[in-house]
């Protein structure tokens, strides 16, 4: 090694639970830097706490803010190769300036004007697009074009070519969630360039996709054995929505059917297997409705969330926001999260959880929510 | 033990793999006899041949034949506490006369007159009803009651309760499938009586089971976890058809998603963990695009086929027929079975494919025609 | 078909819960039987009991009566190919001289001369082999030459090809156990011929298996993923006693260590998946200190056992048998099993619990063994 | 949230993959700061590579530089609590100065002076330790205490109660590998305090664990099921010793034993399910014979090595080291690892590995050593 300056500094202190500071503690304190050691009695505080203290903050992003910003770098800024997309993520302010929405979940705002194409191209990182208003992009996922609309939920599992191609004359906006901070923390990922243009220009109404694996509880014979994340291409609203009516209308009638009483909610799965849709990520829909309000729960890990629609209240910690369509916020590792909502409240959420989950290191609390200090 | 004569009975034999016949043999052989052994020496053609060699035949049953006899069962046979079903089995005439269409699989068909009830019980047995034709009764199953109409598949798990209810003014018969045979083979069987009348005499025009688990994908979160078998209790006829005239059309676009040319197929699967939908039984449902003859296949474990419209011609083993709609068909272990038609078929088949693959004894081959001696 | 008499044959009944006898109910049922065909109601209550109630009887073999049949058998009938083993096999009384020691088991006793080699083959059949006495028998399973010693556990998976040689100037005798009657059942089977004689005459004291796989916790970099059955050829007395005595002795030190008290007991397990050796069979050793009794214990599926040291009282049902060394004895489904032993008893057990377990059919129940009726 | 300046920093840059610098570019990425936003096209080179590229550095530590300041802090630092251990971490030098040896994995030596506790606590953090040379140090966890000897490896399950105490007159040091920076990026730490000195002060020669669980392939009733990490406290040298002994042995005969000629291995597994120990950390160890040179092998994820015996050559990326006894080194995801030795090598070596394999994101290359630029 050449000699530049150790990135280790030991500093000693007067703390109660630190070792007496003596030249010879000092001198030992230089032999650990030049030899790159650090002892853990100065830095167990930080790295082992009594439970998860991230350093992500919870957020809001408000959609009036972000979608002007979106539309006016969708006139400055092309989409090509090299830049790859006209994508917009939110940074967590606790987070150093870095596009992490929390310490594993990137979440972005995506822009595509009338004609353009996004170029094609793959990464192992898992993603998904959410559509919270208009439509008209395509987006092509191994050949497969997808229509995008209102309400839609589109997974795309890592390593899937796909480029999006807008094939009308007005812009659209959408949300892109990954696990980019994940695997660039872990040093997982991989990114292939393919074709500058998307390879199908079609604008089938139904994918082949959905053709195939959109009919509830029936495989295909062609397609057997489980896949690591979702064959099905997109979750369409008109499904989603029902799924959730549903659910309210049978708690009506008095059958065990929701979350609790005026919380519906139905989690993503990949057909093949039961499970998330993808490896990493776990996606939910949620609706309150009129008058509800959610018991306080904190989980090990973290989740961004974006109101569909409705108006409501959130409440991450100690931090309390009103909130409607289209806003996101950021709810940090086992900080307690509370919707409630007057007038009813739809909303997306995706999480980490899936990791921890099949780490067993997942916990998960609820809480009550005067104990949390607001 | 008292004194009864032993079952065990050893014919000594002079066939060239055999032990030579003295009056020593002989006494051993009346020592096994009074010991209960026999000897692996004796039984091992029949106990251990090169491949299965079931003892159950390849047969047809005619729906025309059947539907007469179980209308006329209808006027003569009560339903009720005890006999408890209206049901009317497939005997394979190679099992000696008992009610078993394979050795694993009870195939019946069940009639209900207008305002009839079929009893509520419960058994370990996992149990499906396919529905031919005709409609008007409500399968109820732990207290959710189920419509049942033409082209429809209910599934129902192993100790679920469970009754019939015909709300109409006209009778209906239907497809009962069992696994009665294989537990009663393993001496798993555990029966309970319910009430005798059905608990539920709603008539809705979808079940609870669907509004909550009829929505592709998307799951309830109240009810997370696998579970041995699907809690979906009906998949419905408008679906299935969906799904494999999907497959047709993508074939004729080029894509994958056919079994073979002209032959499309689909797996009921259990959502929670896209598996069989229960651990016992594997059901699908086939369709041949008119002039479409299929490979020959051979498969450990047996297979009960019902027409669902159409025509065309089974082949199993050395057995050939012409079929429509509503016939039933069995094919024994290792026969190799195909299906050919001019003008295009449906049909619905079960098997007892799970318990092999879940123990690993399952093997498939396909076959050439010409040497399977027709 | 050719006009031959149906195999089915329907009783009318005065029972009350059957439908009253008329011309016409007797024609129906004739017609049934034209048509093989077999209705529920006349059938229900021996297929669908309250509980399993097993063909199969508690039934009890003397190892004093068997192994002199089986050296007077050493003596009569040579072993080679056809017959393919010197095996004799227990015959459930109950099972109407069947060589099925249940419904699913085979055990029998099997005895090599000095010289003779049992000639390879291999089967689906799951096998296993127990010594309770005497050594100089290598098994060569796939090439793998495994000395087979007293107390010695050796599972061999299905299709695994192997015979036997006896290395030593005195013969051997030792239970065989397999899964034959539950793959005849379910016509399962496939067999195949291979050389008349071993094909390793190595008489090592440590097979590859044991040098590869032997290692507790440790498994080779050259071997990783599951494998449906153990790797590892013969569980050797040595650790099964050392383990037993662990257990008992962890007892005394207050640690949770036994099943109940004095009853200390081990699972032979697969170390790629901690499940049982083979997908159909379970395979247990169990110990009891002088003076214990075990708690009464039903179980669907069935179990053989046989004493390896000491002696006992066993329980099974409303039979009760003294027993010592090498007696063999069937525990049917649901049957209540206890042991007891006044100056202890050293047991090996196998049962076909895994099939249950892995379909979702097993139950289990601890009984008050006054109720049994005995 | 108050008026602090916003973390994000974007800067316009004139690349060619950059859209043109104008002031309206700059007033969007103003506005981007403002609202807490980063674009994509500004960090896509960081974060989406083509494959891994790792901040963390391949680097080496010779323990006979560690060990000095590890004894020296044996005096100068006493152990108890708020410290909780006298531990020295390896930091790698291209991470910024934390304890980090890799971005997921704690390496650290520990150090226990005679009759010195290292009080009770406990963490989610999977650990282990290995002990490279001395004894005397029983770690006790939830109450069971285990002697530490040379070339035991001692896993401890996330969660577990564990404390240490030093039985004799002489100091011992040891390795502790931990998933700490894994916990720490991902928000997943929980810990709690428990006794201030290790509460059973035995020093039995078998820990209770491995009079349980030490038996190979054999499974206690009392405890079944699988469990996330191993029962097993202790892996003793003796049996990884032999292990490796015995491929290398089988080698020499021709079976096929070993990774590549030469190169024998053993992953330490958990017997309830023959996985990795615990849910986020890969323990292997690894002998080569003399003259052995294994295949250069790319993964995605990091490695932690520690020499144990004999002496060889380290290829590690563009990094060559000559190691004995002790030494430890890092290898970042990616990077091509190479071992080679004149005279035999013994090598124990941890790595995140199971993270990856759950999450469908491992990948591993054998790599050509001329064309990685050495």
């Amino acid at each position: 090694m050449t000699m530049t300056a150790s990135p280790v500094k030991i500093a000693a202190s007067d703390a109660a639970d630190q070792p007496t500071r003596t030249p010879e503690l000092d001198a030992l304190y230089r032999g650990f830097e030049s030899e790159l050691l650090v002892p853990l009695w100065t830095e167990i505080g930080d790295l082992m706490p009594a439970h998860p203290r991230s350093k992500a903050l919870p957020h809001l992003w408000r959609w009036q803010d972000l979608l002007p910003l979106a539309a006016q770098a969708g006139e400055l800024v092309p989409v090509g190769r090299g830049g790859e997309r006209r994508a917009i993520a939110l940074a967590n302010p606790g987070l150093g300036g870095r596009p992490f929405a929390t310490p594993t979940l990137w979440a972005a705002i995506q822009y595509l004007n009338p004609g353009e194409d996004a170029p094609v191209h793959r990464h192992t990182q898992n993603a998904f697009r959410f559509v919270v208003e208009g439509e008209g992009v395509w987006t092509v996922v191994n050949g497969d074009a997808v229509a995008m609309r209102r309400g839609d939920f589109l997974p795309q599992a890592g390593w899937a070519w796909h480029g999006h191609h807008n094939a009308t004359d007005a812009p659209m906006a959408w949300i892109d969630g990954l696990d980019i901070p994940f695997q660039y923390a872990l040093d997982a990922t991989f990114f292939e360039f393919g074709p500058d243009a998307v390879d199908n220009l079609e604008t089938p109404d139904r994918s082949r996709s959905e053709r195939l694996w959109g009919h509830p509880g029936l495989r295909p014979l062609t397609h057997l054995g489980p896949t690591p994340a979702t064959p099905l291409l997109v979750y369409r609203w008109e499904h989603t929505d029902k799924a959730l009516a549903d659910q309210l209308a049978l708690e009506k009638e008095g059958v065990a059917a929701t979350v609790e009483p005026g919380h519906a909610a139905v989690r993503y799965t990949n057909p093949t297997d039961g499970r998330d849709v993808m490896p990493t990520l776990r996606t939910e829909f949620h609706r309150l409705a009129p008058g509800t309000e959610t018991t306080a729960v904190s989980e090990v890990g973290s989740t961004v969330a974006q109101v569909f629609d409705g108006t409501g209240e959130v409440v991450v910690g100690d931090r309390t926001w009103t909130v409607e369509r289209g806003d996101l916020f950021v709810v940090p590792s086992w900080q307690p999260l509370t919707l409630r909502s007057e007038h009813g409240l739809d909303l997306f959420r995706f999480s980490d959880t899936p990791v921890f989950e099949n780490l067993h290191l997942h916990r998960r609390q609820e809480t009550d929510r005067q104990e949390t200090g607001r």
